[in-house]
């Protein structure tokens, strides 16, 4: 089997779809872009495990990134794709193959000379981005080889019905734990409740104002949320211990320790034990690649709220949005499918901005 | 093996230590203990399951119950029994078989003529107390012959150190449940944090002043506990449901509905369920027979704080208290012992009293 890049974004999208890649299985879509690729001489091409890199050379003074993961959640009864009324279904349709097959459009398009790109172009489709952050294949490449990620703006084809997503918000996960004494509840007085003690904990979380806040124009909300609660020993017991997990997600003017300094304020005098930290990535509109970006969709960017693999870019200084012809919603869901009008208009504007 | 009730307490205390009874497991020492009151023609005998029920008929104008249940916790390397300088080692020595020889005791001083009681008597021996309530052996026989446990008094050998301990609380358990609405932790302003709307629910059990009330000369104090909470989705997901259980111990002046209003009127405005209802036991003290009992003690007699059997005997309106050689301190423990001359001393009381 052979991937044609020169056949229509939609039926590309189906082909790209047809190929079952459930995070971890990523080898066969992994080998049939990269086959496609090396068809074009203009692209160097790195593989590095399931990660492909497709790069152009042409001396231009600045280069933009296309990314997009090729894995996708489990399939639920929804390969091979189905084309319905102007809307294509099936599993990873939105999320993110759509993405991809309007990137790999454009190596078509770059690769056989149809299409001089004002900027060089880097290609990066990688694996593992629906599981567990270590796998990620990004996140690997951006640790042992940041100079094949370099570029002056990064694109994440994720789903974002086409509009510009800029940045994302940080996410910090703590446990808060409160300390008692056990004791027979017939005799509560000689223990101390530590589910009790956790009261003005909640009372904080209850009370939090979470800030709205402007970052190069774009308005991040961030919020403050429990998000487990766990304490008791026995029906009959005093517990003597009882955990609090909280959730912040951070907007991007704050740094990861910020962030960590902020939730160890909220909860001053209870031990606080951060879990898991991923920072926030500025929007990076600014730029102006990104502002010849957004006046090519001719619509209105937005705050990413949710943390992406923007992020991993931003880790290395580089700007990144989101933007793909996938709709979020329906993301992860056995109805997911993306509008065909969406996959054309995206191939479109990536075309006019190149151009 | 023949039971000898004609032995020393201390040795048919250990005697019935070497018979392994855990709960479920009572069948040797129920026969062991009938074959043994069969063998007193003045004893009326009736078997019900593993319950052993032994009636005088002296046409005594009062009637005494001593009652006490024949299972232990599980055996912790502890059997046989092992006396030690002064103390009797092993399960169920002090939980509550010291307590049952002490009895048997006064069935053969009894049964043979030895002691002509002013009372009538009783002897309940019962199986399966420390484990589910349903399986109560004297919870049976409540339900189904409660004719069977008729009297002016009854008195539990559960470990008390030889003192009186009058009542027992009631016990009441509840699961609050507070509703709210799933969201995305990174977009939380969508949903409604089931764990932030629980920090009230947390306050008023910080807040708790338990009452302290003396009923019939005896303080109770009780208490209003957290036993577990509960509730979290997923680590980026605002919860919709968290739930708190809490354990109210109630003194013998509330009714089990009046501890029920009391519960819902402290958490008023949210979802309570009761799930648990054990009503309290007045100490009875002020009944003449009692009142005996006490004087024979030579002690002060305290509240009961936990729940016993003797709430049982409540239910079917006769006065119960706890009386047993036993160390309520060290039951369940593998060290579990009991003093012999407490053992002795509780004989002497109970010839005492009923002579």
């Amino acid at each position: 089997m052979v991937l044609d890049l020169s056949q229509d974004v939609v039926a590309l999208t189906a082909a790209l779809v047809d190929v079952p890649s459930v995070s971890g299985d990523e080898l066969v879509i992994t080998e049939l872009i990269e086959g496609a690729l090396r068809a074009y001489p203009a692209l160097d091409i790195v593989r590095d495990g399931n990660v492909i890199i497709a790069r152009t050379d042409l001396a231009r003074a600045q280069r933009v990134v296309l990314a997009g993961h090729t894995d996708t959640v489990p399939i639920a009864d929804n390969v091979p794709s189905r084309l319905d009324d102007g809307w294509l279904h099936g599993c990873g349709s939105s999320d993110m193959k759509s993405g991809n097959a309007v990137f790999l459009r454009l190596a078509h398009l770059v690769g056989s000379g149809a299409l001089d790109p004002a900027v060089d172009l880097t290609w990066v489709f990688y694996d593992c981005e629906e599981v567990a952050a270590r796998r990620n294949g990004l996140g690997r490449i951006a640790r042992e080889h940041p100079q094949l990620l370099a570029g002056d703006l990064a694109v994440l084809g994720e789903g974002t019905n086409g509009d510009i997503e800029g940045g994302c918000q940080g996410t910090l996960r703590a446990v808060i734990t409160t300390a008692g004494t056990r004791a027979h509840s017939a005799r509560s007085w000689l223990g101390v409740n530590a589910i009790h003690l956790a009261a003005p904990v909640l009372s904080r979380l209850a009370a939090y104002q979470a800030r709205e806040v402007s970052v190069e124009g774009l308005t991040y909300r961030e919020g403050l949320s429990a998000v487990a609660i766990s304490g008791g020993v026995a029906g009959n017991v005093v517990p003597d211990e009882c955990t609090i997990t909280v959730n912040f997600r951070f907007a991007p003017d704050r740094s990861a320790d910020d962030a960590v300094a902020h939730v160890r304020e909220v909860f001053d005098g209870y031990d606080v034990e951060v879990v898991d930290l991923a920072p926030a990535a500025r929007p990076g509109l600014d730029a102006p690649l990104a502002q010849a970006l957004v006046a090519a969709t001719g619509t209105e960017p937005r705050a990413k709220l949710g943390w992406t693999d923007v992020a991993r870019f931003g880790e290395l200084g580089i700007p990144a949005v989101n933007f793909g012809p996938g709709d979020p919603n329906v993301a992860h869901k056995p109805e997911e499918c993306v509008a065909v009008e969406k996959i054309s208009a995206a191939e479109a504007t990536l075309i006019k901005f190149l151009s």
